[in-house]
């Protein structure tokens, strides 16, 4: 593995590393163990072996299904070829259900359905905690063109619809989700095409049965069990790696 | 005035009350000098005498512009007679120069010009301290249509431009201000036009030279003169009492 040494590191984030792929225009994204939520830092055991599956399988999906992603092939267990685009700063969240900041600011009892689904964008930025923002705030800054939300949203509302029916046919509710989005040049051609990840990081998601929590907030809120529950969702995607639990303390280290 | 204290009280805020007007479908609005800002409650001298004036003022112009207002005409020193309306459950906040929780969400230095004049609607919710709100939200809730919102942004921009060149004729830049609108029916035809008030409470307003500010910000801040600043705008208006300041302390309980 000398080659892989020396490959040069783009950026390291709070889940995942980013490194100069194999050829032009490309990029190696490591997914790691660790969990960050606001002033909370974790580490969630076997997670970026998991989300590196999960979001392999979802987006190879979404690709077939015509709605773009960065996701080229999985690598190895902790690492996926993806390709280098320019991110727009933005979050674009689709809800369904409300939860989490929307519950709060809006005075909606969690776990309330919404009368139908809502896109918001939130501005990426660390030191000012994501904003919320709208389409005013970022046509007006630049972030993106009026185009380019429209084209955002069409493609969020789309996972929206696959992925709430792919979840709906595994028992989970998908009560919403993160999308990050970025732009990709053929020669003078833009297009936008679906970047980062979609996870149980990413993605809130509930069983329908019993309501419990099987994604993120399970860190966020101390709840606990929160290894098993994104192993939970791997399984019942289908899509756990073959040595099963046991395989997911695989190489924490990038190799 | 026996005929004014059988008024029926319709409701009292925190700046104003409404009281049921002499023919159906009109109201009295009385402007009160009781000044509130998120924890901070006060009294400005005078202020609900200038405010009666200066919305008159602004709301009549608007209304000669082609701008349709609930302003009828102005009844006494803290009165003004307006069409009753189903107000529209949304602050429309027009920026020109960053400010107050703008500057502060997206970190930008307060007295920027922002690259174009921003449009932003918050939720009229005490309990909730008016969260912001995007077109998304307005719609899914049902709290307006997307024409409804394409109306309000429309007239908003325009009283912008109307707002923008008055003041600065008179050594004001307009930084901000909000409006509330309604819906009025005439008929089955139902058209939107611009409640509430239009004044240095809904105004951000800072002299041209010296940047002062000379609006509720001075409340708010603890900056001082306050009364002084409102006088001011409605002296620069033209529009100052005819008695004068003396004038301004005129009737503070409703007649
Ligand atoms: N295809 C891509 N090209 C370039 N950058 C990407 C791509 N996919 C994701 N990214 C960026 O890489 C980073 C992923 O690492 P992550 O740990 O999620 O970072 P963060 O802590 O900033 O959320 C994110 O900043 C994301 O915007
Ligand atoms: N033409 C109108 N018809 C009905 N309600 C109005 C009209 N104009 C203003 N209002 C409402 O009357 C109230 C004005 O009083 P105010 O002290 O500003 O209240 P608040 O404390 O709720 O801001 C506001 O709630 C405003 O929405
Ligand atoms: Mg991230
Ligand atoms: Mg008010």
């Amino acid at each position: 593995m000398a080659s892989m040494s020396r490959r040069r590191q783009i950026y390291e984030g709070k889940a995942k590393v980013l490194f100069e792929g194999p050829e032009p225009g490309t990029l190696v994204q490591y997914f790691k163990d660790d969990a960050a939520a606001q002033q909370k830092r974790g580490t969630i055991t076997g997670k970026g072996v998991l989300n590196n599956r999960i979001s392999e399988y979802l987006m190879t999906k979404l690709n077939e299904l015509g709605v773009q992603t960065h996701f080229v092939r999985r690598l190895n267990m902790r690492e996926q070829l993806v390709r280098e685009v320019e991110i727009i700063p933005l979050q674009v969240v689709v809800r369904n259900v409300a939860a989490g900041s929307l519950a709060t600011r809006l005075g909606i009892a969690e776990g309330t359905q919404l009368p139908r689904s809502i896109v918001e964008y939130y501005y990426k930025s660390e030191p000012l905690h994501d904003p919320m923002v709208s389409e005013e705030h970022i046509t007006a800054f630049g972030w993106a063109s009026t185009q380019d939300l429209d084209d955002m949203m069409a493609m969020a509302l789309r996972v929206n619809d696959f992925l709430s029916g792919l979840f709906l046919g595994v028992g989970i509710r998908l009560v919403d989700f993160k999308l990050e989005f970025g732009r990709l040049w053929n020669n003078d051609e833009m297009r936008i095409i679906i970047a980062d990840e979609i996870s149980p990081d990413s993605c809130r998601l509930w069983d329908i049965k019993t309501n419990d929590k099987m994604d993120k907030d399970r860190f966020r809120e101390d709840l606990g069990q929160v290894e098993e529950a994104y192993q939970e969702v791997a399984r019942r995607l289908g899509i756990l790696p073959e040595g099963g639990p046991a395989d997911l303390k695989g190489p924490k280290t990038m190799q």
